[in-house]
């Protein structure tokens, strides 16, 4: 299947075909940055979404769902705003996301239910609504297939860089195209944090298969990243497609279309990884040896997220002793006399034995920014890899001085 | 019963009668600090006992297990060093707990059985027992009814002061005294973490009794802290009962003892978190309105290991949203609609409404250095306390740097 397959560099949201994307400055951040991104489609498309797991869920959030359901999954545009999260906000935050989703509806000329709307920024604080009324018609005449990079610019927040990736399918001898952005870079672990994603593709996809597709790939991408393990009340990833390539996706391409989609999806999620608040270092955690799927993904989570193991890698220190005591306490099934840990391609520990004389090849090894740690739990032969940073010093640094 | 209690300035874990302590320098650490404790009862004395939940159990503690097993819960010696965990080390590692349990036995007079072994410090690194072998005759030339500081002093790794606390108690008009030690100030959370705690009571405590109490006052003190949410493969608390006093602890002063051994545990817990790695503040989490016990403790701990909520008030930042946040990623019921945030009594978000403009205020709170934050679930009306720190960049530097 791999040739079925290439990846488009510089490509992003609006690179399939049927999409329109803009990012604009409307002023809602303090520092002029951009902070408006509108993605319109030319006629409704297809929606599979996927949001936040937390219980308190943001206005946008909230709104984007009853929209889905009233409009029967269709969507013609997106308007996403950076700078404030509309959050805990209460009937206020109700309001003002009804109103943005208005506002786009007037300009795109479309019923309002197939406006989706997403927030990213502080929680807690309401929108600045004047500088929403006027930025949106801006953002609609700024629209172009080449503003996907604005678009993913004005979605950041701490992001030291936008993030975008697109790649090519082919089906029967015809190409569709995936392309897509996202912003998050703390407050990053499972099941949605504060992560937008945002997806497009030009092939026709049912929406069974479609829902089935961002399933599967969001399992393999944003599910499989921690930067902190903090989730939060705003994040979802939508997938929008517009069928304007004219490649229809059934079950026999399903397999073809769903690699593309992970593909894209994986590399925006490794972006958010590498740009994790303060991260030096991208860490590819691997467990092995689990009595199951789920239990190995725990326990990769638990080591991921361990401010021990977080901290050691940043200080390249071999400590591997902290990755053990991770699974140890990750609550679930773990054979100490067959466990294991590896650094790079160095045993620390197999069997339940040390090998600690190799901890100064392992300190050289983490001298290095692109990071391999495994785990063998010794209780089964299931295995998840997920992917985390390193924990430094300017993640407190950032996260202590946010809003003040 | 508040008459009944009193606490002892200066009190640790020889100031109950029948008990003696020592605290050496054995050249285990590098730096030559002391590192070598140990603590002895004049006769067996009884015996209850908590241990980590890690599933990597570190080789002193598999042996003191062992031993409590053979021995019918009776302990006449425990001896501890810091500076080297002896946990990850293989059959080398139980080889050299064995050895540490024999030479003690043999300076004590005791059966082998009757010695309780726990070591704390880097994991994966065999014990240097040639400083263990000539160490452990020094401590027990030191032991004294006035060596407990020592002792507190010798069981140190990271922690930036010695740890102790003492009460007396009131039974039938009599006094008996309970005291106790304990080290930790990282990679501490539930369920003990890399903390260890020594308590001794000179009161007569049948073991059914004694086990009892132990787990109460740990589930109120020790394991309702958390300074970065890990744990590890060593940790206990031992409680160890001589009845030197001659005060007899039954079913109706059960409460009076068990108040008096929560204090001191709590007090010892409190101080693992005030001088937590890089700790500046110390932060009662309070989470009400919950469904259950359980997840309000669930719900607590959530909040209290969330990296943004530790920055946030690191920086103090009155970041009210993350406190939600955080409780809304935590699995347990939650009512949107009814719940709320506290920041020492300021309530800056109530049924679902924010009171943002109470921020300036908690921003002035949060410059104290003991704060008290709080969650409504809006769910039930269960709670939970729990204590944790805040997370500075000096938490960084010190894990970064533990080895090398």
């Amino acid at each position: 299947m791999g040739a079925a397959l290439s990846t488009i560099t510089g490509g992003g949201v609006a690179t399939a075909r049927g999409f329109r994307a803009a990012g604009i400055s409307a002023g809602i951040k303090a520092n002029g940055n951009p902070d408006l991104a509108l993605l319109v489609a030319d006629a409704a498309a297809q929606v599979a979404a996927v949001y936040t797991t937390n219980k308190m869920l943001a206005a946008p959030v909230l709104l984007s769902k009853e929209h889905l359901n009233r409009s029967g999954g269709l969507a013609r545009a997106i308007v996403v705003n950076s700078g404030c999260a509309n959050s805990c906000t209460g009937d206020t935050g109700m309001r003002d996301a009804r109103a943005m989703a208005e506002l786009t509806a007037q300009v795109v000329g479309c019923p309002v239910e197939q406006v989706l709307v997403a927030s990213t920024g502080v929680i807690g604080v309401a929108l600045p609504m004047d500088k929403v009324r006027s930025g949106i018609p801006a953002a609609y005449e700024a629209l172009g297939a080449d503003q996907g990079p604005a678009a993913a610019r004005a979605i950041m927040t701490t992001d030291i860089g936008p993030k975008e990736a697109a790649a090519t399918i082919s089906i029967g001898g015809r190409h569709a195209s995936i392309g897509g952005m996202c912003k998050g870079a703390g407050m990053i672990e499972p099941m949605m944090a504060t992560m937008l994603g945002f997806v497009t593709t030009d092939a026709a996809v049912p929406k069974a298969l479609l829902d089935r597709a961002l399933r599967e790939a969001v399992d393999q991408s944003f599910n499989a990243i921690t930067v902190d393990g903090d989730s939060s009340t705003n994040d979802c990833v939508l997938l929008l497609a517009s069928g304007a390539s004219g490649v229809a996706v059934d079950e026999a391409s399903y397999g073809t279309f769903v690699e593309g989609l992970t593909t894209v999806c994986r590399e925006l999620a490794l972006a958010i990884v590498r740009g994790g608040e303060g991260a030096t270092k991208l860490v590819t955690v691997q467990v092995t040896g689990a009595a199951s799927s789920a239990e190995a993904r725990k326990a990769a989570k638990v080591i991921a997220n361990s401010l021990l193991v977080k901290t050691a890698i940043h200080g390249g220190d071999p400590n591997w002793g902290r990755l053990i005591c991770a699974a140890g306490r990750a609550g679930v099934a773990l054979d100490a006399s067959r466990a294991g840990v590896t650094i790079g391609s160095l045993v620390l520990f197999k069997d339940g034995q040390p090998h600690d004389e190799l901890a100064p090849a392992a300190a050289e090894y983490l001298k290095g920014d692109d990071l391999s740690i495994g785990v063998d739990l010794g209780a089964g032969s299931a295995s998840s890899t997920v992917w985390t940073c390193d924990l430094s010093a300017e993640y407190v640094r950032i996260n202590a001085d946010y809003r003040t």
